[in-house]
């Protein structure tokens, strides 16, 4: 059988079924909004978006393995590379980079500089200490939990917090063997 | 001056910025979740989507007239079909329909076959009386207003609750002359 090669994220995102990103963008800024008005704490919603986020990633992970023919990557190191240029490209429609590696390989940053959900975005002073992306980390925790490994995922810069990107810390903190509930020969 | 001609739904939705459909069926799915683990009835969770919606409505219909090249609809009737044709191709990628009209033009059905918010959903028992797409009464409400037009969306057939399409209704209450704060000559 000839060898399934992966496809690039320019070739699924033009491939899959898209809706308008200025829709989606309101939309997730309805969650928020919704989060900021029903829970008190700031804390409270950043948590509620993470939450969010896992339970997105742990179902957008078939997705992208269906869709984007990637097969299990060797290393940590190869699987950030496939979540910035496949992952955020196939899903957000933008490419994000892999930097600051530390010296075992466990550690690095997903740098955004384009980031859909926060077009029109100004945040009041009232919502000091909101990660209002907070949905992507969760994404990229839950998504990577279903593939073994155990991650947490903190931002480092935020531009609506006035950096000049959008920098979240992926540590890898174990990666769990694949139990499978059955043998291979049963 | 050149007539500006309006743009076909098919022609804008394949000029703006897009997501992958996936993640904001998700991500829809992720609110409407989240909102029936905080509002106890149904029914408050039936008014929140519609009320978000609502907020969505009147921020995007800024992005449809923007992008369109639509302007002003003679009548309540070129509007509905235009939010059929032109709106749900651009924001959702699909086409709507336009149906059940009454006698002196003011009522209609907007009726949807293909529609990215339910993909892989099923309700369980305990939904019943949700409207699980309420957020979609809530934009058409909330953009109609924008345009002078009040309304009352409801719902007529859902294919969660076993119809065979998605049915809206559409019945204009009160056409408010648009009210500048301020004359032409000023």
């Amino acid at each position: 059988m000839a060898p399934v090669i992966p496809r690039s994220g320019d070739a699924i995102f033009a491939s899959v079924e898209r809706v308008n990103a200025e829709l989606f963008t309101l939309t997730y800024g309805a969650i928020v909004r919704q989060l900021l008005t029903d829970l008190e704490e700031v804390e409270e919603v950043n948590k509620q978006l993470d939450q969010m986020g896992y339970n997105i990633g742990i179902r957008l992970v078939d997705e992208f393995l269906a869709k984007s023919n990637v097969s299990r990557c060797i290393d940590f190191k190869e699987t950030a590379e496939v979540i910035a240029k496949v992952g955020f490209k196939m899903f957000l429609g933008v490419t994000a980079s892999v930097s600051n590696w530390d010296a075992d390989g466990t550690c690095c940053s997903i740098i955004l500089e384009d980031n859909p959900l926060v077009d029109f975005v100004e945040l009041p002073d009232t919502c000091q200490g909101l990660y209002y992306c907070n949905v992507l980390s969760g994404v990229i925790r839950g998504a990577l939990e279903m593939v073994s490994m155990k991650t947490e995922v903190t931002w480092v810069r935020d531009m609506l917090r006035g950096d000049d990107a959008f920098e979240l810390q992926v540590k890898l903190l174990k990666q769990v063997p694949e139990e499978y509930p059955y043998k291979d020969d049963e």
